[in-house]
């Protein structure tokens, strides 16, 4: 590690929170499930390895379920298109559909700063259920933990989620070949301006609204259609697109290349991105992903895909092709060739 | 809710927090799975309750998974016998274990204040690590998040984890019978009191030392002792002793008796106790069970558990009775009877 202390890059999503992973969570615990830093974990219940249970059930034995958590510590807690309850239900919903799972029950875990208001805390709540109710899951169990003033920012909340993988569907980056697509299922960069412009008070904030959704039922539509065609899912949230992106290229060891005419971004999004100097490459979203396809199937998924409502502006925004190896390169509107490489820290802290 | 602002107290497992969960969080999220309030859920894969999956597997259709959460901020982060890292694999394994499961997988989610150190966070890896292999499971996926200085205090960490449970085996507090015997596997208090002597740096905090151990293989053995001649397991954490009988007698409808002179209390434990005016009853462990047993078994399992590392001192200390309906009894060293009801906040914050 270069450094002796923790910084608020760390938690980025980049590379700062990649080498934080690897050179201690991973060397403490990696094993052949973590390893794969997925966005959720698979069980598999069929193999060997998983210990034996004493008198225990054999017939776990054929399938395999999908198991993930994350902890949301977006501020402010309440922002246009959502709370911090809608993005912890949507975020780990979300993580369990990119491996081809249908997501069945979650944990919600609280950790409240004394002081929190019990009408804040109900209408976090009822949000957790609505989205809970969208996604068609269950709210199995949850803790409450309760700190002093000064101790936490309101509310910080962990869900955990577990899902059923669908017999045969095999979703993962390392499917990825030469001549895949690559799909986005909407404008890029919602969620995390709509943070930004609710936190810094921008007078354009009416417009801008988070795009937090759960995904899994736009996912299911997609596997019934093409199954194993589609080779891997993820929902560019931290780091946004390029950091996604980059992680596809970077597992899979080819190269991807996107269109920047292609990339839907709203206007008001690119006006405060344009103003602000970010780039909305690296902006958090919540309630898109990016699918990598077959090739010969990726009409059919867009058609599908913008059926439904959280797809009306999916795009294919890019190929997958062998050559520079792990890198993304964005053609730009003009024509030149630009590297999109991670970024080590990030440019908005507490998005999600 | 009689407040208007989230008091400590409603951290506390006691009364304030059953209500705070009550009026809120089951009102919202309740359902047939999260209404048992048991230390973990239990997710039967052969009820046709859950939603079918498309194209879905068949063959989980015979077993049960077992699933729970839960957050630490435990504070100080390192006291004797521990830290936060050892204290979050065996406070979720313990929740797996009390339903009968075989812990399998966890999740691991941090939430870190900037400019905690890195060794300090190595650390804690590595208990994370020493815990995980005494318990046996794997961690298979976490997350990491870090918020601004003063946004938390050093270190969250949310666990969370999934078992199988064995066929057959049903453990749960609706099978309390009268004339079951009560069985703890060791000292109680001792979690409590030590951080509390490390957190207000009392003279003999050397003596005390956390409990902190994950229960599961002292919990197979006893099953595959006596199977389900064991009636209701759980980990006496937040709120003690007390408050676990308590949940007991009220879950039954029965009674619960226990003498005082049977109640394993370190020396030093109920030295600490008298003389700040704690009550042992009331103090969190994290590594004892309270075992409701068949009273034909008791014996058996009593001389297994104390042949068993981590249930050396284990002593039957009560029995269910039928009446006084939901209260818990204690008969005291001189012979009289004292209720001993949940207390309505805590005595210690923060001690998990």
């Amino acid at each position: 590690m270069k450094f002796d202390k923790i910084l608020l890059s760390h938690g980025s999503g980049g590379r700062l929170s990649q080498d934080l992973i690897q050179d201690i969570f991973l060397k403490d615990f990696g094993n052949e499930i973590l390893d794969e830093l997925n966005d959720s974990a698979v069980l598999d219940f069929s193999v060997p390895s998983v210990p034996s249970v004493p008198s225990g059930p054999s017939c776990l034995s054929c399938s395999r379920l999908s198991f993930t958590t994350d902890a949301y510590v977006v501020s402010p807690i309440f922002f246009p298109g959502g709370d911090i309850g809608r993005l912890s239900v949507c975020g780990t919903v979300n993580d369990l559909s990119m491996m081809g799972a249908k997501p069945l029950y979650l944990s919600v875990s609280f950790i409240i700063e004394e002081g929190l208001g019990i009408e804040e805390l109900k209408a976090i709540s009822r949000s957790i259920k609505e989205a809970a109710d969208e996604a068609g899951v269950k709210i199995v169990c949850g803790d409450t933990k309760v700190v002093g003033k000064g101790m936490a920012d309101r509310v910080f909340i962990t869900t955990s989620g577990v899902g059923l993988i669908p017999d045969g569907i095999d979703i993962s980056p390392r499917r990825i070949c030469p001549g895949d697509s690559v799909i986005i299922s909407g404008s890029i960069g919602d969620h995390g301006i709509a943070i930004l412009s609710q936190r810094e008070g921008l007078g354009f904030s009416s417009s801008l609204v988070s795009d937090a959704a759960p995904l899994n039922h736009l996912v299911a539509s997609m596997l019934d259609e093409v199954g194993n065609d589609i080779h891997a899912l993820r929902d560019p949230t931290r780091g946004g697109l390029a950091t996604t992106l980059n992680e596809f290229a970077g597992r899979s060891n080819l190269s991807i290349k996107i269109y920047e005419d292609r990339i839907p971004v709203q206007d008001n999004v690119r006006a405060v991105c344009e103003l602000l100097g970010f780039d909305p490459l690296y902006i958090a979203n919540e309630g898109k992903l990016v699918a990598i396809v077959r090739n010969e199937v990726k009409d059919r998924v867009l058609a599908l895909m913008r059926k439904h409502p959280l797809g009306i502006n999916s795009a294919i925004i890019g190929e997958v092709v062998e050559k520079p190896e792990g890198l993304v390169c964005l053609i730009t509107r003009i024509g030149g060739i630009r590297v999109v490489d991670m970024i080590a820290g990030e440019q908005l802290p507490r998005i999600c």
